[in-house]
């Protein structure tokens, strides 16, 4: 038990992150409140040691075992010592939904969905301890990437920064080649408007996206230490304990009980308030704690000399986005839909860091904005292209009834309308073609749907696409159909309307309610702030001026609130027209499809899917990057040192260059095998070696080694850059080449 | 007189950025102290209006004219009338270099230099008046960049902020060429080790660095509108205004002479003490002004919950690269030469941002740092393939003679020590050929070398990459040879020796001496600090260790300061040896040469080098970007909006991009010249029409469009893609494709 509710606990902190505005871990029924729906994704430092997952450190933990979902078909004995578990979970989930159906009291249903939980943990612990051991040794994949310097900790020399990673030149190339291939697959191929905006960030944008209220967390500190913990994580942890304690009375366990539920909910008075009731200490040093204060995660700044305008560092890419949307509109010559895409980079500050690369405090998303008229994300053009490809989905039905993922096209998931519609089908299909082609297994690649109760209120769908790891299933991408929400927000923050319009079938008569306001004299009453006031009157909705009016002739002035500021508007500052109009557009508020992608999250799960170990060699470790993702496409090797050889190495060099292809020259004095080791363990796809049969041929050849099957072929110099630029960029299989060159047998040692 | 002012006050602002480190607007004569070096290049501020160049913004300035040194062989009537100019700067320039050689005091060689500047500013001022007008006109362009959205301020809706810019997606697609250009012209071509570092970075780093010290600036607040102003450049404002006054008695002149060439290196006392003697006020609402406080240009935040780190963003890249020394040496298997690169955000708090892209808060950098031995930097293996480019070279020995810029071969320039070594010269060559590959105009490209005075203390010889753009001449690039500082600074900062080995040409006896601290009694003393203080004293050099000996002797304890604590150590807790050793290698601090480029300056250098008008249209402005550099390679084009086209123009889109050739389709309704003048505005170099000749042609066929020629040919739809790739990545010239295809022969209408 202690083992899967460290694993849920593990899940929680892991499940978030790359977009945490759709992200929530609890079972219960209605709508999730705006601002819960923040703080739960805020899941961040439950436990804090004090210390973070330091790669390249010696104190390995024993990691806790992924359950093993990732085979859709089990063992039918594994199943068999499954399915009371599966019942259980199922029957728990009915009554959950017995009890919405009925409008059953919060408070009932919230006890359900707890049970819910421990059920479902129960079953996950059991599908783990079932499972299958794989040989991966996530020690040893360390060691490679920390000895090849794929990437380290920052500023390991002035002692390390906890979730700051720098990328050395390995690490940097495979995030470069992950970058290009992404853009090259969505920007390129789907013609997306791609845009590069600021980091820094305005507090009122913020504001207006909800970051600044609703980014945070309760966050209590170690009065001694000054460590800091999650103050729900804290208490929860704190009763965890307390349920598993065999000499605890059973009354005292039923009151623990009945609070778990509400702590997910709670304010952070009322987390004191069981703080202090329950005498809780930290839990690393047994020091008193503070009361539980509030932390938002954006890192905060101030932006120019004057210190009056606060900002932030942006916590997505995707409010870049939202802000020029009428730009891209506009640049898209006004026509929906259109699809934008940025990739930068994003900062949280996390309270405790872990998890190498996958939680971290600066990370680098690729997001996509794809907006379209609503009534019309039923169908996408393109969906042919995807609906045959058959993916594992674990279906929120699944879930709730205990059931394993399942494999399913992607056409006919829509059909059932598991997947609510086909814009959002057709980005899942595009998602998983993407993961596979940049080295993802897709045996642990699994899309999960969030169940109504994890998704934020506006979501209407979302689906993450996880990958399987030692750490568990991650949460690499996102894809959630996140309807208005953002556009209505920023045209509420700036009186700017961010809508589209569409054609109407035919023309239509609609009554205009107007607020025509008066420049002069708004100018002689609010000076520098009237254009303020009156862009804000004339963005007033009719509702909104109806309100207005009625209070302008009851009072013969109203207050109104421009950017946080009040004004009082008089009768004669405005007139209100009211007229018939003839139109032949309709405004919409365009639906947003969004996927987003943590790279960071995707190149460890592409790291861990692609360590290997050469058979009857534990020292031989390699990684299997496909071509486009490897840091280097080739290395030339001279088989000896002799200087008759170098004329050629130049040559190769040179020429690979021309062809844009990277390449690493290894002329150092190992044997050739060791040295084809070596370029293994940075994933080099193809090795040249230039030997002495190099010297007598004519035209001179030279061998081409593949990493993965190690087999060997000899071809002439000359042709051998546009074999390696055919075979980096998929005009050429190994296949082909290996059956139209002379095979060249040797000994690798 | 005014205007010449106002050249320079603009010139002083642009010539910062890119790397100030090294970059100062003084003539004086001794070495700069490193306090002064930083406050200079935070010349942001002067005379801040409050309110910025706003793109889009109807309220255009007049532009002042850059001087015409671009032409280095001058017209001779020009000559003639600069030749009294040129002599007056030269004997100021000779009387400066006499007083330093004679080391007359401080005071005569400041007085000499402030008169020297303002010689050089009449010379530039009058080659300024003479420089044929060209008829660029930067609102045209202006409108282009902001109408087709390569870039535009950031957060627009929200009121916006000064200084920060998105780049929508044709200015995104340029900036991802140029930094995929740059990429595979250094990182690739070069086998340089590219990272990818933390933006974030703590407080001591920085302090290492020197920036938390020295990167800031005094800054006086209008107490009531509360508005920013460089301290010094109020100063300088107020006293030139006063100068310029007919009316004012020559006795206050004379006054204010003696002092002005003093204010650069004033404390904020000092010029607290001026501007209340004089009584200056805000020079915008006249109103009266704060005290001079220090404002570091840093970002400032805080890492993690705790609040105990202190972090700013970085506010170059480089540093990142300095911290990573040991790694990347150890990656490259201990060897030097090597070099490194870093493509990333910096972020600087500019007082008040201006000018576009050319001074903004936020900004990309591609940094590349070559670490080699200090003793081998004369002589570079690739020289010879840089050595016969012909350079406009702006010595600054022509500087101090009012000479104008020379053209000159790199390799002279070496040979006759004006570029002080190979290494730095095969830099200048790099930066130059890419540059001009990237489309910045040979002819508007200068090499503007540091005068001696303005160089950072610890710096060899640098040089600046500058621009001629309508702002006058802009840095773009900077190239230094930084000596060992960077490393010798992080090593104090650390302890840890970021040093490499140099193999001895035979075996060497040398005498060491060695601090061995008592670790036991370290930790009694000093508890957790005393693993700092053991590295700090085992990290002593030799001289540090006999003075720390005298004083044990002396007094039986030494302070000492570690990370800035201080400590007492006393006799017993450390041992001296002193002992021969035979070494066969030497450890040295490799010297950095760093070229620096602001990608932001190098692609609005690139638009304005590239803006271009159609001969006999006004309308139809242009922008003739090399292909590599497009935001689209290609355009494909319907003639009309029948049916049978669009079979067509699909499969060449497909075919398109599987050879990764981003393209626009455009089937508006607009006529085809018109089409054509809207994708020569985006720079797309070439454009295929698919029209009714396709239709009838076997196999079907399609016209190719040159951009800047205008010119058309006739190809296989099939072979098309290909010629366009090949055009694209340089493999095939147009005039080949024009030379081997039908000339198709059509008005553009």
């Amino acid at each position: 038990m202690a083992r899967s509710v460290a694993y849920v606990i593990l899940m929680k902190q892991l499940v978030r992150a790359v977009r945490p505005l759709v992200l929530l871990q609890t079972y219960s029924c209605k709508y999730i409140p705006h601002r819960q729906v923040f703080r739960n994704f805020c899941s961040s430092g439950v436990r804090s040691t004090g210390s973070s997952t330091n790669w390249g450190s010696n104190k390995r933990k024993s990691y806790s075992h992924p359950p093993r979902s990732e085979f859709v078909m089990s063992d039918p004995e594994i199943e068999a010592l499954l399915a009371p578990l599966r019942a259980s979970v199922k029957e728990q989930g009915d009554l959950v939904r017995k009890l919405k159906s009925e409008k059953a009291p919060d408070v009932d249903v919230q006890k359900a969905v707890a049970e819910l939980k421990h059920r479902k943990q129960a079953l996950e612990a059991k599908e783990l301890a079932l499972s299958p051991k794989d040989d991966f040794d996530r020690a040893k994949l360390e060691d490679l990437l920390i000895q090849k310097f794929f990437f380290d900790q920052s500023f390991s020399i002035y002692g390390g920064v906890n979730g700051l990673y720098d990328f050395g030149p390995m690490g940097c190339a495979v995030k470069a080649n992950l970058i290009q291939l992404w853009r090259n697959f969505f920007v390129l191929e789907e013609q997306m408007l791609e845009v590069d905006c600021s980091v820094l960030t305005p507090e009122t944008v913020l504001k207006a996206s909800g970051h600044v209220e609703r980014f945070q967390d309760h966050m209590v500190k170690d009065l001694k230490s000054g460590a800091c913990f999650r103050a729900d994580h804290l208490v929860e942890g704190f009763f965890e304990k307390v349920l598993s304690d065999k000499k605890m009375a059973a009354e005292k366990k039923e009151e623990i009980r009945q609070i778990m539920p509400k702590i997910e909910a709670m304010t952070k008075e009322e987390l004191g308030v069981l703080i202090r009731k329950y005498e809780m200490k930290s839990p690393v040093t047994g020091n008193d704690v503070s009361d539980p204060m509030e932390f938002n995660l954006m890192f905060g700044t101030s932006i120019g000399p004057t210190g009056q305008m606060k900002g932030f560092l942006r916590p997505e890419t995707a409010q870049g986005i939202f802000v020029n949307f009428k730009r891209l509109l506009q640049f898209n010559q006004g026509k929906l839909p259109f699809a934008a895409a940025q990739i930068g980079n994003a900062f949280r500050n996390e309270i405790s860091p872990r998890s190498g690369l996958l939680r971290v405090r600066e990370f680098t998303m690729a997001e996509i904005e794809h907006f379209c008229d609503p009534e019309l994300k039923s169908t996408h053009p393109k969906f042919d292209t995807v609906a045959d490809l058959e993916l594992t989905l674990y279906t929120a039905c699944n879930q709730m009834d205990g059931k394993a993922p399942e494999r399913k096209k992607i056409g006919d998931a829509v059909k059932e309308k598991l997947i609510s519609n086909e814009t959002l089908g057709y980005f899942i299909g595009r998602i998983y073609l993407f993961m596979i082609k940049s080295g993802i297994d897709p045996k642990r690649l699994r899309f999960r749907q969030h169940m109504s109760n994890e998704m934020a209120h506006y979501a209407k769908d979302c689906w993450d696409g996880e990958c399987k790891t030692s750490y568990g299933w991650i949460e690499c991408v996102g894809c959630a159909d996140r309807s208005c929400y953002d556009l209505t927000q920023h045209t509420k923050g700036t009186g700017v309307k961010l809508v589209a319009e569409r054609k109407l079938s035919e023309a239509k008569t609609i009554d205009v309610t107007e607020c025509v306001p008066n420049m002069k004299l708004m100018g002689k009453a609010f000076k520098r702030d009237a254009k303020d006031v009156s862009s804000h009157l004339t963005g007033l909705s009719t509702e909104d001026i109806d309100s207005l009016e009625k209070s302008l002739k009851e009072n013969g002035e109203a207050s109104i609130d421009v950017n946080g500021k009040p004004f009082t508007v008089k009768s004669d500052m405005l007139e209100i027209k009211r007229y018939p109009k003839t139109v032949h557009v309709e405004e919409i508020m365009p639906s947003v499809i969004e996927p987003s992608f943590g790279i960071g999250r995707v190149m460890y799960s592409i790291f861990e899917h692609n360590f290997k170990i050469r058979e009857g060699d534990e020292q031989r470790t390699y990684l299997s990057l496909p071509a486009p993702i490897a840091p280097y496409k080739c290395s030339v090797l001279p088989l000896s040192s002799k200087a008759e050889l170098q004329h050629f190495v130049k040559q190769l060099s040179m020429a690979l260059t021309k062809c844009d292809i990277s390449h690493k020259v290894d002329d150092s004095s190992g044997s050739i095998g060791r040295r084809y080791a070596r370029t293994d363990q940075i994933a080099i796809p193809y090795g040249i070696t230039v030997d002495f049969d190099t010297l007598k041929s004519t035209p001179p050849s030279a061998t081409l080694r593949d990493r993965n099957s190690m087999k060997q072929i000899r071809a002439p110099i000359e042709e051998l850059p546009e074999i390696v630029r055919d075979l980096s960029n998929g005009r050429r299989t190994w296949h082909d080449v290996y059956n139209n060159y002379p095979v060249f047998e040797q000994q690798e040692n």
